[in-house]
């Protein structure tokens, strides 16, 4: 009687982002995960790479045991 | 740089739950809400009320600081 | 970069709880496991079985991949 | 019937940490925060500051309210 999820910090891409909107992309990962949404966390392409930049997610989505995410860069890397 | 849930054991529809399917849910509630998907939880109409029934959530999407839910019932209470 | 855990709406004890004071228990789980405390939880001996009754969990604790949760009999099973 | 917690994807101590053992340090924070364990995370003093080090979370304990954490530093930063 439990569901299993996976806690992220980051957004790991492996190059699979899709874009969304004129400032929007589309993230889907397998399995249940959570994020963080409305704070900058960082995007890396792969988990060992370097942070390509910050990003807000704005929007998650749980279904079928996949995740949808769509975020947008945070302009400012200060943040 | 945290971000604010709610853990939620059983769904309390307080009335505003709309058919979204021939046999599905939706339900919008304020702020962001970690439910279990796809295992059954109770469901109540008010937070002191008695459980209605079991249902299973086969979606959940945050956004905008809302969260919906969508949810069918389950057959067998004895689930 | 994720850390796998478990969403739990109810305490499975398999007959492994512990006393730990006069009306405490304890019940150590393989894997961190996300309870929600301070509110009535049902408690079963097998996931299968009937409620058994209704328990707070007063203090969760996450170290070396288990979860270890003190939680009290609710008294009135109406709360 | 629902449990507020933060979810929190870095340590920001304000100061207020304790060494606990030879390596390790504590912190206390208010409320129920969900923070990954045995994952590298970022370690700032203030909110708006510069990452102090990368740490990883080796215990935490929710009761009261409160969340404890035990976190040691991360030797390779670049991990």
């Amino acid at each position: 009687m439990g569901m299993p999820l996976e806690l992220n910090t980051m957004i790991v891409t492996k190059g699979k982002e899709q874009k969304s909107s004129e400032k929007e992309f589309m993230l889907i990962k397998e399995g249940y995960r959570l994020y963080p949404l409305d704070i900058p966390i960082e995007l890396r392409v792969t988990k060992e790479g370097e942070p390509v930049c910050l990003v807000k997610i704005k929007k998650l989505q749980w279904e079928k045991e996949q995740t949808t995410i769509i975020y947008e860069p945070v302009n400012d890397l200060d943040v």
